[in-house]
């Protein structure tokens, strides 16, 4: 079964399940392409909602409102891991391209599979173990000594579904909510790692240099582009360690490889099947970006160049911060756009258009330079002004890792 | 009156007159800026009705369309020059913002305007005349010299509405059938170039590289950025001069000065107040787009960054060929764009959607080097293929000034 393309342009219709910032992106990438991306949105004020022009509101757990999305269109895709396989089988028997396919993506929507596999792969990754039982956890706890990880199989994100735990005492009471657990080691990281791979159907696979990824409270908050300090060694381990694993696992389109880096190499912490925040960076750091490589792959279309277009390239998150609260009495949004569009004229913008709450990615802002420091320093400061209203040098730097 | 803004994000609301390419790629712009573009498109099938999410199917000639389109919207520009001066007045009298103005805009819409205004403001331009009587227009070539330029004031744009005549025998008819023409010596021309600039109300400026531009049938083929070979003094003066007509003229938004360079310097050939097909190697080729800059502009938010990203970007169009002939049996374009995409991986493709005619701009290409030739025949060759579905080196540089 050929198939379909537009009936108006004679090109692809890609469907993606997911209405967030990841699929406003995408969008915008389909643009170029001459493309329009079918979007399956919560609701009509989600951020691909408000700037697509094929937009379906439905539920992504619902197997009718996923095959009117699939209808007529030429694949389907996704900017989240929460459909269920079932429906994805189901698509697919019924004549569905969906990409990446059921197999491939249940690797990233559940923990514990990604964890059999990369064993079974020999694939370098935390000890761990699967645990319903206190005694289980404090057994492996004995081995590879206390803290240890509690994490959900399922629907964790954003340090969502993850718990570090001292001790036996709050293990009973996450195994009662949660049932089966795994339980990883606490690794000795030096630092988080992401490498992105896109992997079309017809096995060409495109590299980007390997990030730094800074983390707050579990979510992502700045990524330096390439990873500074980073042998070129273990870059490169990196970046085929993410190769064989989308090979091996048989993903189309985008794969980040979130990785923890210890003093003796680097360990696998999990997946993404799609554009992901550690890559939000090369819509201007790299001439191809994350999001046309990902329309790229799912059509499989021979992929683009991922070289970078700068020496360094900060991206950092716009989170929600004291600007995002109800009783916020400084410059509103479009006030903040205007002081920061004056102060860093080459920083660059990237604002969702969501609902502003405490925590939430409401945007993003990259900067290019020669220099790490006075890269970050920008892009940092112009972040921390749209979250916070203000920019306060002293803590423009306080983060976790460094 | 405050400026309205959308109920949801919080953010301007910009509508743009005109559902065409220029349309299309501003509201990817807009995207980023957390906006969505509002279109006023001719049909469903227009190149940014096919994209946006906020479309409004009506005529840019009609008033209760262009009212019903500016309700709600924080101000109202244009992706082309055609709607009438009077409705532009009638929105402005009733509150909406209008970007250019009425009395700017009247200097890209009527060539007569332009030139009148330019020899009250001194600026160079070719020789010329407002002739309605084949008298005035011998009198006018005898001084001159033929072969002579005729204008239609109004309407004209891709080498339509333009007649050069070698003696007087056609200019009867071309009088009979357009009234008042304007009458201009033909300029013994080097090349032609552009001098972009954008305009806030606050009155900021703000250029990019002076380009050249290579016409092919009165239609623009390629752009080189910057202008190879130009003098800085004579690049400099370029610009300083589209930023004191951009003054004079109270532009607000982008503004295209095309100019002319002869022997002496350079002559205004004429004006676009909007993003211009001499701008779209911002996308990838400046720190800020034109698309970016223009809506950076009638919002009258700070201007951004127009430094290049690299030493040289040309810009190729995609005009329909042979593959877009009825007859076409070839590779569709589809598979154009899939061996496309294999043969240049690091040529950024721009396709509007349209339905493929020949001479239609479909879309353009954008390549980035460090050498002219080298980066010239890349984006040459890929555009060429994209038409006509062939490459031909033989025949890639037969254009008319090279």
């Amino acid at each position: 079964m050929a198939a379909p393309l537009h009936p108006t342009t004679g090109l692809p219709v890609v469907a993606m399940v997911g209405g967030g910032q990841l699929s406003r992106m995408t969008h915008q990438a389909a643009i170029a392409l001459g493309q329009s991306l079918r979007v399956l949105a919560g609701s009509a004020d989600e951020a691909a909602a408000l700037v697509a022009a094929d937009v379906r509101i439905g539920d992504h757990r619902s197997l009718p409102d996923l095959r009117a999305l699939a209808d007529g269109a030429t694949v389907l895709t996704f900017d989240h891991e929460h459909v269920p396989t079932d429906h994805l089988h189901a698509l697919q028997e019924a004549g569905t391209r969906v990409a990446p396919g059921p197999e491939a993506l249940v690797h990233a929507q559940d923990k514990l599979v990604l964890r059999r596999a990369l064993a079974e792969a020999g694939e370098p990754q935390p000890a761990w173990t699967e645990a319903s039982t206190v005694h289980h956890v404090t057994a492996f706890a004995d081995e590879v000594g206390w803290p240890v990880v509690l994490k959900t199989p399922r629907g964790g994100y954003d340090g969502k579904g993850v718990f570090v735990v001292d001790g036996p005492d709050e293990v009973a009471d996450l195994l009662e909510a949660h049932g089966t657990l795994l339980v990883e080691e606490r690794v000795a990281m030096v630092r988080e790692l992401s490498a992105q791979v896109a992997r079309s159907p017809f096995g060409q696979v495109a590299v980007w240099p390997v990030v730094e990824t800074v983390q707050r409270n579990g979510v992502c908050a700045e990524v330096f582009a390439p990873a500074p300090g980073l042998s070129e060694e273990l870059a490169t381990s990196a970046q085929e360690l993410a190769v064989r694993i989308s090979d091996r696992l048989g993903v189309v389109g985008m794969l980040a490889v979130e990785l923890f880096q210890t003093e003796h190499g680097v360990v696998v912490n999990e997946l993404a099947m799609r554009p992901h925040n550690s890559g939000h960076w090369t819509i201007e750091g790299a001439r191809t970006s994350q999001f046309e490589q990902h329309l790229r792959a799912v059509l499989d279309y021979p992929l683009g160049d991922t070289a970078m277009t700068a020496p360094v390239v900060v991206m950092a998150n716009v989170l929600g911060g004291a600007a995002a609260e109800p009783d916020w009495a400084g410059p509103p949004l479009d006030e903040r756009i205007h002081h920061f569009m004056a102060h860093w004229p080459d920083v660059k913008l990237h604002w969702y258009g969501k609902g502003q709450r405490r925590g939430r990615k409401l945007g993003h802002v990259t900067a290019l330079g020669q220099d790490l420091a006075e890269t970050r320093a920008r892009a940092v400061a112009a972040a921390r002004y749209l979250a916070e209203g203000e920019v306060d040098p002293a803590f423009a730097f306080d983060d976790e890792e460094h």
